[in-house]
């Protein structure tokens, strides 16, 4: 089906969507966990076909692990369905209300964007998490998984779209998209039909859609976090921090990168440092100042500086001043997570003035940077862009919203 | 000078601005005030140079009327950058704040974009408008204005960044732009170094920076305004809005472009409607069920029922109900402004819950939907994509969000 087909089918569902009551929403919900549910064998079957494809073309093993689906996955999918249920739902909220000096009321208030494009790689999870997301906060979705996850997501939608039918919403709310690159170019050019595209995956793929789309984009980028051990710093919390920031869960975004250290306390934080961090597994790529002070830290090249590991390594420098760590943040952040551990008050002023992140800590484990840390229960990403949406992105963000005036007659003079 | 030598500056500049008291700001909005009028004379010659150019180029009246400065227009400049000193800073406003159950305290916080490239036409007042809210909400300015007004614009941004310097803020918080239509692809294309786009002009500026921009945009869109005018509708409360909405600006973005009338009371209020519209000035283009009822009525084509006229002209078409106005508006309406004028709770909670733009108006005119009139105090633009901002943008539209996590040494577990 042509793209502009499928979007004006879930334009037309949207509708119904946008105006259905919070009870409708729930119970869709927990319809399409059973329905998931009760699908589980044809889903699982399906997934060991794009496993074994996956296998054969000789996909990387961390890759095979995002696309394997397990019954404790599949059970997994249809809580986050059922726990969406349980979430307040954004739509109607009314965020400024006020009376015009003519007595005109104006109220601004929440509503659906309409059409939700997802382009995300290779995990059957987000197809479900995805659509329900969507759908919880009134949007209808185009979802264009990987190719290599088709036969599973075929499968997950079919049976999504089964229980939403069940409980009186149109199927057309939720749309998987098939079809080759083309597609997901129209995708990225559907303007008028798509409200808004949000891309979910590695660094190529965002980059891609972002240069590509015409449609609103919400950009789900990169993290390169960065931690900073100021001179004032509490050594046993910056070394806690640190260790929890870099290996409590290397592979995601909001996990630590790079170390800076303070000059005046390298030489005693570093060994320590690199103690801990040897014990843990975790390969440090330092500076010349780094490496002086203590050799097990490997040589850093620039382009480790620009870009996320996402394994057991971390870069290291170490720098002059705050003046000093606030210069290499601003060359080499993403814009993600920005860490300081400092008891000093006008360091911890200055570096969350000064850093232009999404999320700025102090004195905390930059993997809080997470919806599900926030309290929003669902998280559909975290943005990195500046427009409408920054940090970890809940049901809330997948709204936009309207303007709403009544008056009994009133002019303009 | 290159779009990332300029942007380079400007982001540098932006760094300072960005962490500036609300006291510094308004001291150089008012200075910025100063050395604006203190040019004028100046100003007029450019000015003057322009319209002499645009006159020989063939330019139509109305658009040289908008390029023309007289003293009282430049004075009205002046004043708006004294408004904005009056206004509250949006930078710094805790959107929300709380506690993490770990004792991790989150406040989301308003923080400028950094640096806002404007793409206009040849209005010099939007150079200093623009600039103006630019630097009141943190944001350094990249003015990419219309050739045929670049005389003028180069003495106004001269006058305003003098006024800056005067005040201690660096000049290169505001930038000309010059140079052909390859530096307003490189100003389009340029990620990580501007922040946001906002084009603001006709339909055709607007879709040729959506299309071709790589670098967030907002679209401030055209306005093909309806009004419903429902069986229940006090009649003269409706005729009054009509009349204001179509008559009291014609060439704005929020007039009245398409008036729907139920059928039940077209024939009592069409040819009612005539007398005054034509003693207005004004020519009603309609479909042959409304011309069947009133012969002043002059045939429209489709493309009136799309297209916005600027002009003392208005579609008019009769409609079954309700829907078939919902419908209606569905196809044509460009998401800005719909009013419907009522009686009944009913339709008015139908028209507000269905209809798809950034202002709903029941029982007022359309005229509203203003940045002024909304009480924003300045306004960039209205918005009539749904990302970010929807609707009269002020100041506050022109921040993004941080988040400050700090704790005392918490990890996740």
């Amino acid at each position: 089906m042509q793209i502009s087909d499928l979007a004006e089918r879930a334009k037309t569902a949207s509708r119904v969507l946008s105006t259905a009551t919070r009870d409708r929403k729930d119970a869709a919900l927990r319809a399409m966990a059973d329905a998931l549910l009760a699908a589980g064998d044809d889903v699982l079957a399906a997934n060991a076909s794009d496993v074994e494809a996956a296998r054969a073309a000789g996909t990387g093993e961390a890759l095979v692990d995002r696309l394997t689906l397990t019954p404790d996955r599949l059970a997994e999918m249809a809580q986050g369905l059922r726990d969406l249920a349980l979430l307040p739902d954004p739509v109607g909220e009314t965020i400024h209300g006020w009376n015009l000096p003519n007595g005109v009321h104006v109220d601004q208030v929440r509503v659906p964007f309409g059409v939700i494009g997802m382009i995300y790689e290779a995990r059957p999870n987000v197809t479900a998490d995805a659509a329900g997301i969507c759908l919880k906060s009134g949007n209808a979705s185009l979802l264009r998984g990987s190719s290599s996850c088709l036969r599973t997501n075929r499968v997950v939608v079919e049976a999504l779209r089964q229980g939403l039918e069940s409980s009186g919403l149109p199927a057309d709310c939720i749309n998987l998209v098939e079809g080759g690159h083309e597609v997901t170019d129209e995708l990225m050019r559907a303007r008028g039909l798509v409200d808004l595209l949000i891309p979910r995956g590695g660094a190529g793929l965002i980059r891609a859609v972002v240069e590509g789309a015409t449609v609103p984009v919400i950009e789900t980028g990169t993290g390169n976090c960065h931690l900073f051990v100021d001179a004032s710093a509490d050594r046993a919390m910056a070394m806690s921090i640190m260790l929890n920031a870099k290996t409590q869960r290397p592979s995601v975004c909001n996990a630590l990168e790079t170390l800076l250290v303070h000059r005046a306390i390298a030489a005693e934080f570093l060994p320590a440092a690199l103690d801990a961090l040897t014990a843990a597994g975790v390969t440090v790529h330092g500076d010349e100042a780094s490496r002086a002070i203590d050799d097990r830290i490997v040589p850093a090249t620039e382009h480790e500086y620009e870009a996320e590991y996402l394994s057991l390594d971390l870069a290291c420098a170490v720098v002059d001043d705050i003046d000093a760590a606030l210069t290499h943040i601003r060359r080499y952040s993403t814009g993600h997570s920005e860490t300081i551990v400092t008891a000093d008050a006008a360091n911890q002023r200055r570096f969350t003035a000064e850093v232009d992140a999404a999320v700025v800590l102090v004195n905390a484990s930059s993997r809080f940077t997470d919806g599900g840390q926030f309290g929003f229960g669902a998280e559909i990403g975290i943005s990195t862009q500046k427009l409408h949406a920054r940090g970890p992105m809940g049901l809330t963000e997948m709204t936009t919203t309207k303007y709403l005036l009544s008056g009994d007659g009133q002019t303009r003079a």
